[in-house]
């Protein structure tokens, strides 16, 4: 039998109010067993950004990742982020120790191909290496990932933190039952966008299909879950989308998704 | 029979100079056996803070860490510099993995007390965790360490990296025999400061007294050459100070500290 392993993924929104960060790190030190967590910070970096006079380029609304922006990245995530959320965590007695793609080599990516817009140095995942992640788990520690990899040849890129999740738990789930958490500021996959109370309990592929066909899931949604449905055909266990309460131990507000 | 440990500190000077960086990188790569790189990076997080505006307090010439420039610090340390070296020896083939104190919980400090001057946010370290570092080093890991360490309560302190290395050596001085390693830019201790040629080749205890009647040690090594003298008494194997070329295979110039 797979030991259990929880890979919880949070965005910006959380990371920036000190107060919400804080309950979350509680509550992420108190869920028990395996446990990783991957971090965004994008708002951040683009007010570092600005304060250096940096402009981003963006193409048809897409943002162009320069040397310079990139610079920015590896500062405030790798650095004022990820130390940060790790000294937190060691105040709660969690045993973390912060990462990006190139500590122990865990993530290769290459340059993603130029196609109809060249993104700059945005990397694309290649592997995962599990063994040193495994072997970080067994030695007690608990892996705080941000939303950075590596080309093996000395070049950092920025990769989108809730890909990061995700290939984590899909190049974990041999080694581990892996359930999937996507938090943000929503209690889960909602019916009607406007109404916090509708959350769809739970999905599964033949659910996703008539919510699709009732064109319920809305654009923002709809890429995440693609995403969710390519990692449990990957041999994730399961995912949950929802806020930091779903981590709470009898937690029952979130949107559980299954094959 | 305890074995190995190098650990190699590099100052700014290095860091700052990318022709020398690489060179380094490639000498330390090659460096067999257990190993561990600590660095610093003062002059980088300098040039940041003026681009970011932020004035560094000075008192009697002695630096004042406030919290917006440790905030500079954590994004330079352990964010820019701790990141692309951990990258450029992936691409050497040495599997680094980038950490400060707070990470893994390695090195706990407290705020150096209050005496004739206020330091803030500077940590005298308390404890090396040496299980976590040889858990590292046995799963294959090469330490790259920040001068940044943390007090086990949620703060992040700035280290001395010339400290951290030393502390690092003397934690670890029971499991490995370890021989630390200062590089600067210097291919020694010198007789005569102005005269390269004038390497002191070894220095022990009563070598270092009769240094001390000549009046031949400068007033920048003194401090250097107590603090090894104190790694040497906790357990440390022996001490060379030095150039990179110290590094290679078969180096001779450079100066040799026993008890």
């Amino acid at each position: 039998m797979r030991p259990k392993l929880n890979i919880i993924k949070i965005g910006g929104n959380i990371i920036e109010n000190s107060v919400e960060l804080d309950a979350f790190l509680r509550l992420f030190a108190n869920v028990s067993g395996f446990k990783i967590l991957v971090h965004g910070g994008g708002k951040k970096a683009t007010e570092m950004e600005n304060k250096l006079g940096i402009s981003s380029e963006y193409f048809n609304g897409r943002r162009i990742t320069n040397s310079d922006s990139l610079d920015v990245m590896i500062m405030v995530y790798a650095g004022l982020l990820n130390k940060k959320i790790t000294a937190g965590l060691q105040a709660q007695d969690c045993n973390a120790i912060g990462l990006s793609g190139a500590d122990g080599g865990v993530i290769l990516a290459h340059k993603r191909p130029v196609g109809e817009i060249d993104f700059g140095l945005v990397g694309d995942i290649n592997q995962v290496k599990s063994q040193t992640i495994s072997d970080l788990l067994n030695s007690g520690m608990v892996p705080v990932f941000c939303a950075l990899t590596h080309d093996g040849a000395g070049q950092l890129f920025n990769t989108n933190a809730d890909t990061i999740a995700s290939e984590l738990a899909i190049g974990l789930a041999d080694t581990y039952e892996t359930t999937l958490y996507y938090c943000f500021e929503k209690p889960g996959v909602l019916r009607s966008i406007e109404d916090e109370t509708s959350v769809i309990r739970h999905i599964d592929r033949k659910h996703y299909k008539r919510l699709l066909e009732e064109e319920v899931i809305s654009d923002g949604m709809l890429p995440k879950l693609e995403n969710c449905f390519h990692a449990l055909e990957s041999n994730v266990y399961q995912i949950c989308i929802g806020n930091i309460s779903m981590l709470k131990p009898n937690a029952e507000l979130y949107t559980l998704i299954t094959l």
